[in-house]
């Protein structure tokens, strides 16, 4: 078998068989096959695309390409949960607790990000203490005894999609279904995920775009869950503008905890039932997704969700107090409100924009060499939708930095005021 | 400027400003562009194409990052050749003698080749003593008192097409016709062609299979020659069966020799005037094409062009004897007769696969290592549209050896004898 006949394959478009992907794969990692070839292949399939049989072939060499997790000494069903990522992303927060709570095993590997705020892990180091470092006995025991534990990525998992995801970066094929999707569904399948929910964003602050790619693909990662044998569904939701109304990393832990309260944000709160709903089912606690539901909703009223969540900041080393008193996470030194410069209703919030205002505040990382200001960022008082008078305050900046001229521009020139505008429907579509 | 934006602007189908032509070659040559890059930027042309501004700008990109000739020493129009290469190419052996012999000045840089059979130089050195090996002096004296020389490719030519074409080949964008089309152009111009014609083949024995392909080639070639002021022409031909009846190193040298005496294949007299009298036009020779005809039919009656070619061989160290007496070439061990094995016309010659039964003979080069054998090869007695009784002699095979089985085998598979077959048209199209 040559390479080159591979990738003229494909640019021909035919569809590759299990052996030539497993070439390619296992050639990639081991060396054999060169950049070169790895690129000009993913070129080709970005312009030829695959067949779901491919897609899922080319999933199962990436997940055995390196190491995998054993989750078996957990007991039930582990259901995963993945976003493509957004604005305000602050779900994972509320939801693993929430789904943890009606009995829903949550033993999660996480990893730090790069972007407009941190990833899951930076979110929750805002509190004092808390640590992702355990080694693999004190992460089951934490989660068979509170359903809920979560740990820094660790091990050489997918190292086939590190290598191809670091070169597509830099040859121009980031933006194919195939390659995103076996990419994502990989790294899910090695951490042990015996089912996958998946949150689908888009919109201006979403990698894609439009709703029709979104729709692709979710498609293709719920085709591939089925091919592999893992229950999939996927949701697909609005990330024109940011999810909830904080935007920043101990900003929002607190938007977490109020959220598990019972008084956070309408969007967020949706979000997660909706996602939390198909994770109760998958791990087989209900019957139906409305029963589902309603344990979510039950646990979310009772308090049970929000116990979870303190004993979580507990076992992992965190300050549990913060739970009842979010008022002790870092804060910023100023906290600057930004008024609307005219009345009327907000038409526009552009999420990417207002993602880059709170990285310039510190939020967020753009190279893996910066360090994350925890205490910096945004919070909407205005959403899509909402009436707002001259003058009243559209959000508030939280900032270590008295000058905030860049930010508030960067601000005003991408929030839109108009006559007229409906509020956005965040759930587009459920792909299963 | 990033490497990565230009792959991405290339393959979502948008031109490439001349500044990033310029810093995609330049930093390929350099190295600081990495060949998965341009592998990756290769496939990305191979989909979407590129204007023909862009490819004049690729063709002078690559021009300039090496060295050029400089035949400014030489007097006169300098018109370079170039075929795209088939079966039984013995073009350049009789036109170049042929249009020296009008006046048109023949400085040749020509190359070994991989293939069925070799090069011109390899054709050439089956004439004893025949070298190339001359220093640049010796080349103008040469082309100034004779109008031809043919020296060995020297210098740091292309380097640009030599890494990129490298990189293609082991990267499947081979077949891209804005690479190809600037691949060729950009080592005519670099050799210090002032104008071109070219013969563009078509068909199993071609690059290009069908004749759709080759006009287009050969259309994107003549736009180079527009945008980068160089005079070019191209002649579609038809290499569906091989050209001429001689396959083979010392075979074709005769078949020139046969031809410059007047008594050649029809269809290699017909081509060489055609390529020829473009030649003639294009080096001010006559005003007219039916006129440069009429000269090089006259040199050819008049036994200069001959003449010409023997005082060719004589300059380049080779025994001029061999002009009046082809049979002091060397010679296979065994010539063997191949059978028609039934009677009617033939029908097809598939030439590639003629090709490779030459080179099994030991008539070209499989890789760069391999040495040729000048004496063996194949000669026609018919081509398609001949009348054939069964037992006739197709055709004679020279080889060093008896066993030629696998060789019969291989050309009784490849010809076809049916109830009816018309004669082929040799040339196809002129595009200019």
């Amino acid at each position: 078998m040559r390479m080159v006949d591979i990738i003229t394959k494909k640019r021909d478009g035919l569809a590759l068989s299990p052996e030539e992907i497993r070439f390619f794969i296992d050639g990639y990692v081991n060396g054999s096959v060169p950049d070169y070839q790895a690129s000009a292949l993913a070129m080709a399939i970005y312009f030829k695309d695959m067949t779901d049989p491919e897609i899922a072939e080319l999933t199962r060499a990436m997940v055995s390409s390196g190491e995998t997790v054993d989750l078996s000494a957990i007991a039930g069903i582990k259901v995963d949960k993945h976003s493509t990522g957004g604005v305000g992303d602050t779900t994972t927060l509320v939801l693993a607790p929430l789904v943890a709570a009606v009995g829903v095993p949550v033993a999660k590997m996480s990893g730090r990000g790069l972007g407009f705020t941190g990833g899951t892990i930076d979110k929750l180091e805002s509190i004092a203490g808390f640590s992702v470092e355990m080694n693999g006995k004190q992460f089951v025991n934490h989660v068979n005894r509170d359903r809920i534990a979560v740990i820094g990525q660790s091990g050489d998992l997918v190292p086939a999609d590190k290598k191809l995801y670091a070169l597509r970066d830099v040859s121009g094929s980031v933006e194919s279904i195939p390659l995103i999707a076996s990419s994502i569904m990989s790294k899910k399948i090695a951490a042990g995920a015996d089912a996958i929910v998946l949150e689908v964003t888009c919109g201006s602050g979403a990698f894609m775009k439009n709703e029709e790619d979104a729709v692709r693909l979710a498609e293709t990662m719920v085709q591939i869950g089925k091919h592999v044998g893992r229950k999939t569904a996927a949701v697909i939701t609005d990330m024109d503008q940011p999810l909830g109304f904080a935007i920043g990393n101990a900003l929002e832990v607190k938007e977490a905890i109020d959220t598990l309260q019972g008084h956070g944000p309408d969007d967020l709160k949706e979000l997660v039932l909706e996602l939390g709903s198909r994770m109760v089912l998958f791990a087989g606690k209900a019957e139906r997704l409305d029963e589902a539901r309603q344990l979510l909703e039950q646990v979310l009223e009772q308090g049970k969700a929000f116990d979870t969540f303190r004993q979580f900041i507990k076992n992992q080393g965190g300050d549990p107090s913060i739970a009842n008193h979010p008022e002790h996470l870092p804060k910023a030194k100023y906290q600057l409100r930004l008024p609307a410069q005219s009345s009327g209703v907000v038409a526009e919030m552009k999420a990417d924009q207002i993602g880059l205002a709170a990285m310039l505040l510190g939020a967020g990382r753009a190279t893996k060499e910066d360090t994350i200001n925890h205490a910096t960022g945004i919070v909407l008082h205005k959403k899509v939708g909402d009436s707002v008078a001259r003058g009243e305050a559209l959000l508030t900046i939280h900032s270590d930095s008295e000058h905030i001229d860049q930010v508030a521009r960067q601000l005003n020139q991408n929030i839109m005021i108009a006559d007229h505008a409906d509020k956005p429907v965040l759930i587009r579509r459920i792909i299963q």
